[in-house]
């Protein structure tokens, strides 16, 4: 085995393709359904809102789809990405385990958000749209859409949920360095947005009345279409540039997990790091663990129903069959803003169900724990959506030591925490609190899932 | 030439020794005065403050310096760092020029500082010192030295300057992550302190105040010592990992620099890029023109004198010869407080003086506006400091293509500017402006400087 802690690879490793782990699943996924008819909807119904090579990818069954070569130029910036052994963090645990961790922290905006948003900027270009809108909780899909319009010469208009947008002014401020606009949802630029306003002027909105008002905003002009940053098929499609680099830096390595750990939100930094080694799994080739962790207070994978549900929580999106609290749940407040979302994407859940994924919940306070440990060890301090993967590392790491078990433990530190400090802030000062989710609220929202088997 | 973006190097290739540029100079160093007596003073006088390892680096005349193996250790987190070349800037600017350059960002603390920190960090564990105590403006150093307690297991003290405290929260929750303590300077912590207090209970601070708590407090322990960020010739050496890897990666890239940039303010971050290749122009290897970008408001090698002086606004410490604009000068403010000093490294000065570098100075809004360029071009936000080199080296890019010439320009990206946007909410806000300084204020300072010739 290599004693390198740092496994890169040259701008030529960079994967000719993405990985669509469609092809190599023992069934195909549910179908989407119309909301008002039930039923199944095709590629000319998505044509308003998305280029149509995205909605070419999002019903796709090929197993490899080619990265267009000005993507990979983008690309070339930051990836491949780093993979480490985390060798400090794992003397600090006296664990006998090999933990890596694979770092998307380094692409410009500091996560892995950029791997679909070049991917969707690129190919609104090629379909001469002008203009993108979209929706941004706490600011990082946000940013990396900024920057990759800038790249492109596109507009962005993104909705910022007004709480965070109120909250964060610097990632406000990043998204205006790229040129983007950055609106406080609810707006006054959209009838979505007019409507909420008038019944509470005070609003501080939420994804779902920003998902609304992106929505609107595309609609609104032929030149602009909608970019969604987790959840859909052909975003988590972009995302496996990260697990499929991991594969050939786990060579360099000698070595091979037999874990593997990422976060849930939406569900695509997991699936990008994790649905190439799925797919060795699924063919027979390798087999693997493999754990999804998600916060305690939005268990979406833990506790959720695996049924058709809306998207959004105004109801106007098509319905997709995954796991979900309910649409009309609201997830209590947390810094993982990245990771509170009532569903999941569909892929992921479809693997949840097949028994290939191992899901796992944390609170928030004891992710920040293992993300403290890993700062002090490693020197990179986590985003609080990492810090969930992180806490599922360690704790495996722990059971290695347990049962004297020497395994090898990858990871996806999808982000960093720069600009998440005020999370830092409350744990230093002994303020993070862990908010626990209304479970009445979870099961009424169940209840009033639409009724389709 | 190769058409990569991005020149890496593997951790074998992280430099084995520091370049001490003394060794090529015509002349040695002007010496180091006490004070007091006006002589020379040796390695004793300063043992109090740093450890031995450090002093007899300060003084060493030797070329190379081993880097010793613990601290390469730690440098395999983020070394080498990449070199880019921007091929994205040159196509906005339309230049013939090729453009390079070395990205400190992708450190843990996001700068240039951490090079310096860890080894400082290690000689001072290496005997047995259990503390450091230190001061920082912005953060960024204060930053870098808590990661490198973290490392060590070393007890960090940081006195932070109270306006940036009180406006930077994010800075001391990143420190205190780290494990560090930081206090708020003036302090009731130190005798300095409480008389700066006395005298004014809402003292805003300066970094002059927060030098002498943080000396003050190193002399009250036997088992803490005193570190510094820039200036020192043994934190200058510490830095020349970044030329030095650059070197290696122009090769890669199989072209050389004829022109070299760097931002200073106590002249670490430039030094590290610049001496080896300054070093290989004085043993008369290969000729290069070597740019240092300064603050207008701040101005240092430009308006200043190349005379003996006071590190610090106290007047506490030895009398070094360095460009100075007056240690009573107080700069005014800026968002690029790592340039925000009243002197030079000697060694920088020295080579100033004997005309191996050209000095230069820009406003801080011109800077802020390249800086814009930068980020929409190759996806990266520099840190205010940074701006400056990417200004001077936008300068020399469009000289090119004034002159239709095709030079190689290579400038130190220092640091990112996540932790610094603010500065970018005020651009983006028209809100940036540029503060001028007193001439007559510089014109008293320089009057009042020690008459040693």
């Amino acid at each position: 085995m290599s004693d390198q802690v740092k496994f890169l690879l040259n701008e030529d490793d960079i994967p000719k393709d993405w990985y669509n782990i469609v092809a190599d699943l023992p069934e195909p996924p549910a179908p989407v359904l119309h909301p008002g008819t039930g039923n199944a909807i095709g590629p000319d119904d998505l044509a308003p809102l998305f280029p149509m090579a995205s909605i070419m990818q999002e019903v796709s069954a090929e197993r490899t789809i080619e990265i267009p070569t000005p993507v990979r130029e983008i690309y070339r910036q930051w990836r491949p990405s780093p993979l480490y052994r985390a060798r400090r963090l794992e003397k600090a645990l006296d664990t006998p385990a090999r933990i890596y961790y694979k770092y998307e922290g380094v692409s410009p905006t500091g996560s892995h958000k950029p791997n679909t948003a070049i991917a969707q900027a690129f190919f609104c270009k090629e379909e001469g749209v002008k203009r993108i809108a979209t929706e941004t909780g706490a600011g990082q899909w946000g940013s990396s859409l900024a920057l990759a319009g800038s790249m492109f010469g596109l507009e962005i208009e993104v909705f910022m949920v007004r709480v965070s947008y109120d909250q964060k002014p610097y990632r406000r401020a990043f998204m205006e360095t790229f040129g983007a606009t950055c609106h406080a949802s609810p707006s006054t630029l959209t009838e979505s947005g007019r409507k909420i306003l008038a019944d509470n002027p005070n609003s501080t909105g939420s994804l779902g009345i920003a998902i609304s008002e992106a929505v609107e905003t595309a609609a609104q002009r032929d030149d602009t279409k909608y970019s969604l940053g987790s959840v859909l098929n052909h975003v988590l499609l972009h995302q496996t540039v990260v697990g499929q680099e991991a594969m050939r830096q786990m060579e360099l390595a000698a070595d091979y997990p037999d874990i593997v750990v990422g976060c849930t939100g939406g569900g695509s930094n997991f699936a990008g790091l994790s649905f190439p080694f799925i797919g060795a799994k699924l063919r027979g080739e390798q087999d693997v663990k493999i754990v999804a962790v998600e916060p305690a207070n939005c268990p979406t994978l833990t506790k959720g129903k695996y049924a058709y549900d809306f998207g959004d929580t105004g109801n106007l999106t098509p319905l997709v069959k995954m796991h979900t609290l309910g649409s009309a749940f609201l997830p209590p407040a947390s810094h993982a803003g990245g990771l509170r979302y009532h569903g999941m994407a569909p892929l992921v859940s479809q693997l949840v169900n097949l028994g290939e994924i191992n899901p796992t919940a944390y609170s928030q306070t004891d992710c920040f724990d293992a993300g403290i440990t890993f700062a002090r060890a490693e020197g990179i301090v986590p985003a609080p959506e990492a810090n969930h993967a992180v806490k599922g590392a360690i704790v495996e790491a722990l059971r290695c030591k347990e049962e004297g078990a020497s395994r090898a433990i990858l990871f996806n530190l999808c982000g960093h925490g720069y600009f998440d400090m005020q999370a830092y802030t409350d744990y230093n000062s002994g303020k993070l609190e862990d908010y626990a989710y209304d479970e009445s609220e979870v099961a009424m929202a169940l209840a009033g899932l639409p009724s389709i088997s």
